[in-house]
């Protein structure tokens, strides 16, 4: 099985890489090679046995998408992006990459034709979704996006339902939930503050807190994003009929909840370092954002978590990104 | 006020040419302008005492929609698409059409610059759901499109929404209802039979039906629709904030039903016209269909019907199609 990452150098393309290329296998199926493409070069996942070839492209040029395309993968994980900020400050750039970029990959392998029809798993986003909301997001509820991001990934899922119910690929849309605690450094994200103050406090640093204790949000860690990824390119989509785009579980925790959990995991030292500064503008960006979901759909179709509490996703982060340690 | 209509050799179009020409204002605007346009020659309006532009044009040549817009109308109506049997026959012309040109003419738009920021009324379609459905489709329902058509128009209203947030132009998409008494000739459309068992038997003619008498749907006279349209184009959409595609108000009614009011306007004679053929293809088809809505926002956003009952669309079609008279 020949299994192409599209967005490979991103935090969750990386990850995924790094599970196959150490699990060798993709469900049943024993991986024969891995093509990694990113804008950037992507890094080749450490004690790969299988071939891996490293691509640096522009899913917005088609020429370079139907060229990995044309190498016939048998499942392709669609993750380049252009994320929510910068497709807000850069509208043609958004346009381009998010949307264009599908359809220049959805495209490509239609015309490949001759009974191709890979698994095509689209990472969508719960930002396909804007307020006001019900208590709980339902699988019905009508996408209703607040920024360019969110209109080119709900776009992106109507695209790929509609071109396998045509049976030109067999895709699936999976809108993760905010990634917490996503690694790395703190970035201007309007988003980051959910991370960074579980991150940068359990490395001996001080974290900005922005928003109330009460703001409440959708979380899933990298371990449980990777999962998803994992089972939408493994489910068996024979039954699961046009609706194709589906929202992940998750956790919905208040930013109180975050801070308890990660008083309990790790300590008074740790929490003191959270430093509260409102910001406005980032309250105000925050309150156009889902906070809770009723993902009956995905759990029934066998997507699961790996945390059962945010004190998990805490523990998640210091196990895989810490090696098991933290600053007290 | 100048004021462009795309698709104006179309049925709906055509009859919002006509009302706009007799008017000579939209709402409280006089009309110095009408430019017309579509893919075949348009007809120009009786009576037009402003002057009237037809241009034969293809919304799916960049140029000649950017030429269009030039002209920097002040209000644009974008009823042109290719129809729900040819966009899912012909796949590629249904994308070209139906999703580029609508491209073509926001981002031409956009590209006027200097303040230019018209209203644009974008006739979407209830195709934009699929089955299964709740017993009335409300205003916060998911669209999943059964159709490269209901696809791209789901697109079509998603692209709106998002420029009209970014203040590049102020749209609105209207989700026409199926439009009943279609004049004409019997076409191949699946849905056809929904007229043509009124039109047909009012003309002295025999009309096929294909289905059972149980199967609902949801309609709106053709005077509805224009109305529709008109309100469209000159509400004020200062207070809609970022949810700009509307379920129209319509009438459900099952085919009995239909057939009951046929025989109150026009007698036994008449629905006598009605041979039962089942066809097990149609009824496949219109199972996946729309059936009832509740369109509660577009009624508080003042959008009306021109009728209360099954027979009102009856006799609408009686006065404007055939001048009073019916073939007893």
């Amino acid at each position: 099985m020949h299994i192409l990452i599209l967005g490979a150098a991103g935090m969750v393309g990386r990850k995924l890489a790094e599970r196959l290329a150490k699990d060798g296998r993709l469900g049943k199926s024993e991986i024969s090679k891995l093509t990694l493409q990113d804008v950037v070069a992507p890094a080749k996942p450490a004690g790969a046995s299988m071939p891996v070839d490293l691509v640096t492209a522009d899913v917005s040029s088609q020429p370079a998408v139907e060229k990995l395309v044309a190498l016939r993968p048998d499942v392709i994980f669609h993750l380049a992006a252009i994320v929510s900020g910068e497709a807000e400050a850069d509208f043609d750039k958004g346009y381009r990459i998010n949307l264009d970029g599908t359809r220049y990959l959805i495209d490509a392998i239609r015309h490949i034709g001759g009974g191709y029809r890979p698994r095509l798993v689209f990472t969508s986003s719960i930002a396909v979704f804007g307020a006001p909301f019900p208590e709980k997001i339902g699988d019905e509820f009508f996408t209703t996006p607040l920024t360019s991001y969110g209109t080119q990934k709900a776009i992106g899922e109507l695209l790929i339902s509609d071109y396998s119910r045509k049976g030109l690929l067999d895709g699936v849309s999976i809108r993760l939930p905010t990634i917490c605690v996503r690694p790395g450094t703190p970035n201007k994200a309007a988003s980051g503050f959910f991370s960074n103050i579980i991150r940068e406090p359990l490395s001996g640093k001080e974290a900005v807190l922005p928003v109330s204790e009460d703001v409440m949000h959708w979380h899933a860690s990298p371990r449980s994003a990777v999962g998803f990824l994992i089972h939408a390119g493994t489910m068996d989509l024979n039954t699961i009929g046009p609706r194709r785009a589906l929202s992940m579980p998750g956790l919905a925790a208040t930013v109180g909840e975050q801070i308890a959990a990660l008083e309990r995991v790790a300590g008074k030292n740790v929490v003191a370092r959270i430093k509260r500064q409102p910001d406005q503008t980032i309250m105000g960006i925050v309150a156009g954002w889902p906070r809770n979901f009723s993902t009956e759909r995905a759990l029934k179709l066998g997507f699961t978590t790996a945390e059962k509490t945010f004190d998990d996703i805490i523990r998640i982060h210091i196990d895989d990104e810490l090696g098991g340690n933290f600053v007290n």
